[in-house]
């Protein structure tokens, strides 16, 4: 794999990770439980397919074949994907969805920390960006996170249910490969385990405020790496793709 | 019918044309032609929906029995809305809801524009953030409308299809009734059919540089200003009210 590869697999990785979990929080955009909070809900969405738009376009750009970001994300299939399997997942009920929505806030804050010190100014740039707006992102659920596990028996039930659903997702995050490491040796990609340490940390602090209990030894899930998906995303991009597969050549 | 009362309906009838069509414009989040096009039609529908919300907040603060702008949008019946029926139109293909939306964006801008200089300072300062929104989203759906009519030869007829559907629900933009009388006595509100003028000549302009035709003498649809809707508000209500309504008193 030559670095030119590996940085196309990289900014892929995370392009679809934004534009899948960009997708998932929008089903929210009118939905929400209050006008306050679909607002802001819709907000961070926009926030994190923006993200999405700029980190395809990179892709594109990087594998130099004529294809646009609209084309990476509309004109493939899931098992081209590379999207983290958390962001898949269904948002189930408001607890779930914030928690889902936190633990990657908490993974995003770390990571594009690490990644605005990247060799490559694209990456960088983007994750200057970045940083803030996911400061503001996780500040919010955080604080949600916190409010529902300290908050009533039923609020904390549901909380802690979505913790330990989720969890077995977040091994997967953290996961390298060969794209990884060929991108490390020239100081552009990022060190997930050292991210780790940090996310870990940080979420232990914030389940302990919400009283709520951190799973151990769980199972984790894997495979996005490589494509590989839960059934939910067939259907996420079913839904995503319609009116431009159906109009390929439309001229808008 | 006191001052009061009337500056209530009012600010109903102005916030509820929000909520509804900022609620229909969302239904494209994550389903827009291209990544661009979708952050930029969710992001008019951030910005509408934040306008309904100040004016929410205003209308029951106004009403002062201690609803507040959540209670408004989600525990009334659709015989209680106020919103003008062309926003709770379907939004059909991509070229009716762009015609849709300039029509609404030019009606909007002449409309703060004036209330911008409205003696209810609320109003006024709502409608002078409303102006610097606004005038990006005529730009937008403007050149959309150009583009469809002065495009292809599909493009040009579904957006004339649009214009002659749609046409028929703009006479009730301009309607008053006694809230309006009332008002305009105190320099509160807005006369619509000075509004009425610019907005004929802007959208003439416009449909000729895009090489479509304006309806004439066409039957226009009315009711909205009593609570009279098209078979569509609903079904909006429904989904958008789901959630609330079944856990009316949850704390989030």
């Amino acid at each position: 794999m030559t670095t030119q590869e590996a940085l196309f697999q990289y900014a892929l990785r995370l392009g679809d990770t934004n534009l899948i979990l960009g997708q998932r929080l929008s089903e929210w955009t009118g939905h929400g439980p209050f006008l306050e909070e679909d607002l802001a809900l819709t907000n961070i969405a926009l926030d994190i397919t923006g993200t999405a738009k700029s980190l395809l376009e990179y892709a594109a750009q990087v594998e130099g074949k004529g294809r646009t970001e609209d084309d990476l994300a509309y004109l493939r299939n899931d098992r081209q994907y590379l999207n983290a399997q958390i962001t898949e997942q269904p948002n189930g009920d408001y607890a779930k969805t914030i928690v889902r929505q936190a633990m990657i806030d908490c993974f995003d804050l770390y990571f594009y920390t690490e990644l605005a010190k990247s060799k490559d100014e694209t990456l960088s740039g983007i994750a200057q960006k970045s940083i803030k707006e996911v400061t503001y992102h996780l500040r919010h659920t955080t604080s949600w996170l916190i409010r529902f596990g300290d908050g009533t028996e039923d609020s904390h039930n549901r909380a802690q249910t979505a913790v330990n659903e989720l969890w077995a997702y977040t091994g997967e995050m953290f996961e390298m490969n060969e794209v990884d490491a060929i991108l490390i040796k020239e100081g552009i990609a990022v060190d997930l385990p050292a991210v780790k340490l940090k996310w870990e940390k940080h979420m232990s602090d914030v389940l302990e405020k919400a009283t709520l209990v951190k799973p151990e030894n769980v199972f984790m899930h894997t495979g996005s790496r490589k494509g590989i998906h839960t059934e939910h995303l067939a259907f996420i991009l079913a839904e995503m793709q319609a009116l431009p597969r159906m109009y390929p050549d439309a001229k808008w």
